[in-house]
C-alpha cells in the first residue's frame, strides 16, 4: 500500500463530522512537524483550524483544505462501512475518501517528498487546514485569513484540494467561483375569506407577476470565466393549509450565482427596482455568502496546468461552475488560488469513493507544482 | 323569558360539535310532534337528520337548519362559558346562538304560534333538520334531499335558517349562493442544486407566468344577482427549506367563487388551457363544492321581504355573497331558496351572541311568512 493511502485510510477512519476534526490535524501537523515545518493550532469556538508553514521567505505556496466531512445519511446503505477506508477493486471507500481526505495525505506525501528532495526550496510552504468547510464557515478559513491579515503575513499562491475533475484526475480544476447572493423575501398581504376577496389582498397574486420578471430576467452575459448570472426559487411559501383563507403573507427564498460582470450591491437594486415596480408591500433579509473570485492567469494557474499535463498527459479545463468553496475567504487577500482534486462523482453521497491511483497520481501533480513554483 | 329565548338556551346548553346531535332533534322533533308533524329519523354514518312534515299537500314550506355547531376554540378566552347560554345584557351568548340555534328555537315557536292559529292551513310546513352542516356536508343535507327525491317528495319553498343579517335583524337575506369549485394543482420540475440550474427545472419559475395569468384573468362581469366570479390562490409551496436546492415540485390551491354566468366545466377547460400554453408539467384534483343557485323572484322572495317590512320596518337588501350553505343542495331540486337569519357578526369565534330580542322578532318575521304563504 502506497504512503498516499496509508495516510489517507488513518484520515478516513477518524469520524470527523462538521465541526469536529476528531485528530486529524494532529496526524498532519505530526508529519509536517517532521518535514521541518512550524505548527500553529487556531481554535475558534467550536472549529479547530492548523496553520503550518516551512520558511519565512514569499513566496508562499499554501495548500488549503478541510479535514471535516458531511454526515453519512443513512450508513445501512453503503456497500462498506463509511469510516472503515476499505480499500477494494483498486477504490478506496469512505466519507471523505474525495471530500477531501484523500486530498489531504496527497499534500502531505507531496509536500514531505518535496522537502526531502529541495531542502532548501525558496519562499515558504504552507498548509490552511479547518475542520468548518461542509457547516458554516464562520470559525474555519474566515478567521484564519483574518489572523494572517492582521501580523500581515501573506499567501501568494493556493492550493485548494477540492474534488474539482470530473471524469479524470485532473479533466477540470477551478480558477474561481461564482459568488453567492441569497435574499428571504416576504410579501405582506391581509388575509381573508376567499368568499369576500375584496376585504382581502391576496400576497400570491401580489407577487407573481414580480417573481416572474425576477425568474425570467437577464442579470449579465458572463464573460470568458463566467456562466451568465443565475437566478433560482428554492422555497415559496403561503397559505395555513385551509382551502377558503387567502392568506396575509408570501414567503420566497432566492439565491442568485453572480459572475464578476455585476456586483452584490448592483444585484439587489435590480431586485429592489422590479419589486417596487409592482408596488408590493414587501421586506427583504440579504445575505452575501460569498463574493466571485478568479484567478484568470498567473503563474499558480501555468504550474498547475502544467504539472497535470507532465504527470496525466490531459489537458485541463478550467472552471468556475459548481458551489461554493473555502477558496473565495482566500482569494480577496490577493493570493491567485486555483482548486484541484479528485474526481467529485461521489462526493457527499453514500459510497463516496475516489480511484486509489488517482490519489497517487495526485500527490505526484503536486508535488510537481511545487517544483515549478519553488525551485 | 319568551319560549323563543327558553328553547334557544335549551339547545345551546347540548354541546353539539359537528356531527354530533347531542339531543337537540329529539326536543324539536318532541315540540312538532305536539304540532301536529309527522317525524322521520333519517340517519346516516356519524350523522343525525330530522325530516319532519305537518300535512300532505303541496305547497310545502320547508324550514331548514342545523343543530351542529363549531367547536368553541380556547374556552378559557370566553367572556361566559360557550355551553351555558347566559343571557346578559340583552344578548343570549353561547356557541350556536347565531349559528343557528336561534334560528332553530325561533322556526319552532313561530310553527307552534302559527298552528295554534291555523290548525287548517294550505298545503304542509315542513323541517329538514341536519347535525353534519359545518363538517364535511355528506351524510347530512344532501342524503335528505336523495331519500325526498327518491320518493318524489317536493319542496317549494325553502327557508334557510343562516345568519344572513349584517348589522340588525332582516337588513339582508341570501336568495342565492355563488358556486365553489377548488383545484390542487401540482407542477412537475426536475430537483437540482442552485449552483448547476442547467441540470434542474424550477417549477417555481415555470409555474409563476401561468399562475399570474390565472390571478389576473377576467372570468366574467357577474349579473344583476352575483359579483363576478373571483380566483383565489390559497396556499402555495414548494421548497425544502434548504436555501441551495431547487425544488422538485410546487403546489398550489385554489378556488373560484363563481356566478351563474359560467359553469365548473367551462371554468376547469380555461385553466387547462392557460397551463397548457404555458407547457407545464402538472396535475390538478378538482372539487365542485356546490353550483350556483338564484332565487332570482317568487312568492317565497316576495313573501319574506314583506313579513320583514311588516315585522322589523326595513327594507332587506338581496345578497349572494359570502360563504356556501345548505341551501345549495336544496336548489337543484326545483325549490326556491332563500336564507334569513340573526346578524352574523360574532359567528365562529370566541364569545358568540345574539340580541335575544333579535330571536324574538325573528319568530315573528318566520311566522308571518307562514302566514303569507300557507293562508
Amino acid at each position: 500500500m502506497s504512503d498516499v493511502i496509508q495516510l489517507a485510510r488513518e484520515l478516513i477512519q477518524r469520524p470527523s463530522i462538521t465541526p469536529v476534526d476528531e485528530g486529524c490535524q494532529t496526524l498532519i501537523g505530526a508529519r509536517l512537524s517532521t518535514a521541518g515545518f512550524e505548527l500553529e493550532s487556531m481554535v475558534f469556538a467550536d472549529t479547530t483550524n492548523l496553520w503550518a508553514r516551512r520558511g519565512t521567505q514569499e513566496p508562499v505556496f499554501c495548500f488549503a483544505g478541510h479535514t471535516d466531512v458531511v454526515p453519512v445519511g443513512d450508513e445501512q446503505s453503503w456497500q462498506y462501512p463509511p469510516f472503515a477506508a476499505e480499500l477494494a477493486d483498486g477504490y478506496l471507500h469512505g466519507r471523505g475518501a474525495a471530500d477531501m481526505k484523500g486530498s489531504l495525505a496527497a499534500m502531505v506525501i507531496a509536500t514531505e517528498n518535496f522537502v526531502r528532495k529541495y531542502p532548501n526550496h525558496k519562499g515558504s510552504i504552507a498548509f490552511l487546514i479547518t475542520s468548518d468547510e461542509e457547516g458554516p464557515f464562520i470559525n474555519g478559513t474566515p478567521k484564519v485569513i483574518e489572523t494572517l491579515e492582521a501580523r500581515k503575513e501573506k499567501i501568494t499562491w493556493a492550493l485548494v484540494g477540492e474534488p474539482s475533475s470530473t471524469a479524470e484526475l485532473g479533466d477540470s480544476i477551478k480558477n474561481g467561483r461564482r459568488g453567492s447572493l441569497s435574499g428571504e423575501l416576504s410579501v405582506r398581504g391581509i388575509q381573508g375569506h376567499v368568499a369576500y376577496p375584496h376585504l382581502a389582498k391576496n400576497p400570491v397574486h401580489q407577487a407573481m407577476p414580480a417573481l416572474s420578471v425576477l425568474a425570467g430576467a437577464h442579470w449579465d452575459d458572463g464573460n470568458r470565466f463566467f456562466p451568465p448570472t443565475s437566478f433560482q426559487i428554492s422555497n415559496i411559501h403561503a397559505g395555513t393549509g385551509a382551502g377558503n383563507v387567502v392568506p396575509g403573507t408570501l414567503k420566497a427564498s432566492f439565491n442568485f450565482r453572480f459572475s464578476t460582470e455585476v456586483t452584490a450591491p448592483e444585484l439587489q437594486q435590480r431586485v429592489i427596482d422590479i419589486l417596487d415596480a409592482h408596488q408590493l408591500d414587501y421586506a427583504i433579509d440579504w445575505k452575501l455568502n460569498g463574493e466571485p473570485f478568479i484567478t484568470g492567469s498567473g503563474e499558480l494557474l501555468e504550474a498547475t496546468q502544467t504539472s497535470i499535463y507532465e504527470v496525466t498527459g490531459r489537458h485541463t479545463e478550467l472552471s468556475t461552475a459548481g458551489g461554493t468553496s473555502d477558496g473565495r475567504f482566500i482569494a480577496p487577500t490577493g493570493a491567485q488560488v486555483i482548486e484541484l482534486g479528485p474526481v467529485n462523482a461521489t462526493i457527499h453521497k453514500v459510497d463516496e469513493c475516489v480511484r486509489a491511483a488517482d490519489l497517487e497520481e495526485l500527490a505526484l501533480v503536486y508535488e510537481r507544482i511545487l517544483e515549478h513554483l519553488l525551485c
